[in-house]
C-alpha cells in the first residue's frame, strides 16, 4: 500500500470491525494501538489526542460516523439515519479548531442521507469512510509533489509540530512535502521545532522521520528565529488546522512566531493542507475559534511536573495561533498552489469544484 | 539584609569558609545547597549550571578567585599571586558567553596584584568578593527602580529565562524590575516563557515569583508572539549575558524571537543588565561567542528522554542568541538607561567612569 519511499508509518487502520489508532500520547516510548468500536470512543480518542492532526482527525471522524451508522442500524433498524445524529454531534464537539472534522462529518451525513432507510448501511458507510481516508493519502501525494517542486536542490527546511503520517491518512502534508523533497534530493537538512507543550516535533516528527531514515535536528521552539538567522534554512514548511477564506492560517501554537522570523530572514513560508482544511465560511483569522487546553500541558514536561506547585503559578495554553495570510508565501493544496494567498487566490481553488 | 519586599530568595551564600550554591538543577523539586570549598569546584558548578545567570556567575567567580588565593597562600606562601593563576584560568573557561565572569576575574586579579606578597591574602580577597556580591545587589536595586519607572501602571509584562535572585547576587535584573514594578502596583500581570530547553522560566522564575507571592502565568516559548498579539503585554523585559559595544544583546536562546514579535506588536523591549555585562571590546553581536551545549538538553525534558533513540535524531542547541540593538527599546544599567541603544549611547554610560 505504501508506494512512496520514505513513507512507512500509518496512524489509523480499519480492521476487524473497528478503528485502530496508534496512541500518539505514548510515542515514541510505546507503539500501542487503541481499538475504537463505537463513535463515542472515536470522539474520546480525538479529544484525548490519541489521534491528532487536522486531516487525521477528519479521517477518524469519517470512520466514527460509519460506526455510528452501523450502531444506529442495530438499535433502530430503519430509523438509523435519525438515530446516528447524536453520535455525529458528539464527534463534532470532540475538538473545536480543525475544520476537517466538520467537513468529514458533513460528507458522511450527506452520503448517509442518500442511502436507503431499510438496508444495513454499514458496508456503504465504511466504504465512504475508507474513500475519505484514501483520498487524503492521494491528496498528500499530490501536495508532496507540488510542494517539493518549489524547493531548490540543496535546501535546508524547518518544520513545526507534526504534519506527517501521524497527522493525516498517510504520508503527511508539510512532512509529505519534506519526505518527497528528501527522496528527490532537494532537501539536504531537516530541522524540526520540538513544539511545546505537547512535543509533537520531538515525539512524533522525529519518530516518523527516523523510522523512514531521514535525519533530523530538533531545536527548542525559541531557537527557530536564531536558526533562520544562520542561513541554514530556506523554507519553513508547516500544516494548518483551519485556513480562513482570506488565507489566514490557524496552526499549532508557535507557527506565527516561525512566520515572523521567516519573513525577517527571507526564509519562505509554505503551508501545506488539503482543501478540506479551508473554511470559506470563516472570512478571516480573527473568527477562527482557538482551543485552549489544560494548563497542566505547560506545567508538565516529559510526564513530570516542571513548575512549582503553587496557587501563584498558572499557565496560558492556547493550542493554535493565527498566521496572517501576508506572511505566507504559498499555500499548497491537492487542487493547486496559491502564491501570496488572499481571498481571490483561495476562491480560485474552488472554481468549477462540485 | 533583604530590605525590598518581594525579594526573599538568594542563590549564593558565603559561610564557614565556603561558597554555598543553591543547586538550580534540582529546582523546583529540591532546595539543596552545594558547598564549594575550592576554585575548581566553583568552576565545575558554573559549567554544570548549579549556578547560572550572567551576574550570578560573576559573583560566584569572585568567590572562586578568593578561594584560589587562599589555597595558593597555603601551598606557595609568598608565591601565592603566581600560584593562583591556574585556578583563575579554570574559572575563566567554565562558561564562554557571560562576560561578567571575565570581568569579575579581572577585578579580583587586579585587586590581588595590589596585595602584599608576604601576608595571607584570604581575608582581603574574601572582602573583595563580598564587595562584588553586594555591589551586584545594590546595582539591581538601582536598576529595579529605574526600570520600574518606565512602566505605565496597569501593564502586563513578559519575561524570558530567569533573571531574578537565582541569576544574580540578589533581587535580579529583569526580574528585579518586575519585582519592583509589582510592589509599586505598576505591573498587573506577569507572563513568563518556560524557556526550553533548561526550563529556567518554569523551574526558576515561577519558583522565585511564587516564593515572593507574585502570580505568574507560564507559556510555551512558541506562544509568546501569539500572546503579544492579544494585547495583554506592554513590555518584554529580559536580561543579558553579554552586550556588545554597539548595543547588540546576547541572551538566552529565544530572546531574539521575543524581540521580533515585540517589535511587530508595539510591545517595548527592555534589557536590564549591570555594566559588567557590557563588553566594549566586542564591537557587535556577530563577534560574541555563542555556547552550544549538549544535544541531550533538547532530547530530554523533565528528566526524561522525549525524542526517539535513533542515530537519525540530533539536536541544534545554542544556549544564546543575539538581538540586534535596533530591536531594543531601552537598556537599563546601574549607571543609567540608554534609550534606542547604539555605540554612542553605550559609550556615554562609561564617560567619567574610572
Amino acid at each position: 500500500m505504501n508506494t512512496a519511499s520514505h513513507d512507512t508509518v500509518r496512524a489509523l487502520e480499519w480492521r476487524d470491525e473497528g478503528l485502530y489508532l496508534l496512541d500518539q500520547r505514548l510515542l515514541p516510548d510505546q507503539e500501542q494501538y487503541l481499538c475504537c468500536a463505537d463513535a463515542a470512543s472515536v470522539a474520546q480518542a480525538i479529544t484525548d489526542m490519541v489521534v491528532r492532526g487536522a486531516p487525521a482527525i477528519g479521517v477518524a471522524a469519517g470512520y466514527g460516523a460509519a460506526l455510528a451508522g452501523a450502531a444506529a442500524w442495530r438499535t433502530h433498524g430503519s430509523g438509523w439515519q435519525a438515530g446516528m445524529a447524536e453520535d455525529i454531534d458528539t464527534l463534532r464537539r470532540s475538538r473545536p479548531t480543525a475544520v476537517n472534522l466538520g467537513w468529514a462529518l458533513r460528507r458522511m451525513e450527506a452520503f448517509a442521507a442518500r442511502l436507503p432507510e431499510d438496508q444495513d448501511p454499514a458496508p456503504a458507510l465504511l466504504a465512504e469512510a475508507q474513500a475519505i481516508h484514501e483520498e487524503d493519502v492521494a491528496a498528500n501525494r499530490r501536495m508532496g509533489r507540488s510542494g517539493a517542486g518549489l524547493i531548490q536542490p540543496g535546501s535546508g527546511v524547518l518544520t513545526h509540530c507534526n504534519t506527517g503520517s501521524l497527522a493525516t491518512g498517510g504520508l503527511g502534508t508539510a512532512l509529505g512535502v519534506i519526505r518527497t523533497a528528501w527522496a528527490d534530493g532537494r532537501v539536504e537538512r531537516v530541522f524540526a521545532d520540538e513544539t511545546r507543550p505537547w512535543l509533537q516535533g520531538s515525539r512524533l516528527t522525529a519518530w516518523e522521520l527516523a523510522a523512514d531514515g531521514i535525519p533530523v535536528d530538533l531545536l527548542a521552539d525559541g531557537a527557530a528565529a536564531a536558526l533562520m538567522r544562520t542561513g541554514q534554512v530556506q523554507w519553513a514548511i508547516v500544516g494548518a488546522d483551519r485556513i480562513a477564506a482570506n488565507g489566514d492560517v490557524a496552526n499549532k501554537i508557535g507557527t506565527y512566531a516561525v512566520a515572523l522570523a521567516a519573513r525577517q530572514h527571507g526564509v519562505r513560508l509554505m503551508v501545506v493542507a488539503p482543501t478540506s482544511t479551508i473554511d470559506l465560511a470563516t472570512p478571516a483569522g480573527e473568527q477562527i475559534p482557538i482551543e485552549t487546553r489544560d494548563a497542566r500541558e505547560v506545567l508538565y514536561a516529559g510526564g513530570r511536573r516542571i513548575a512549582p506547585e503553587s496557587e501563584a503559578v498558572g499557565a496560558w495554553n492556547p493550542v493554535f495561533d493565527v498566521t496572517p495570510a501576508e506572511l505566507v508565501d504559498v499555500i499548497v493544496t491537492e487542487r493547486g498552489v496559491v502564491h501570496q494567498p488572499d481571498a481571490d487566490g483561495i476562491a480560485r481553488l474552488f472554481e468549477g469544484a462540485g
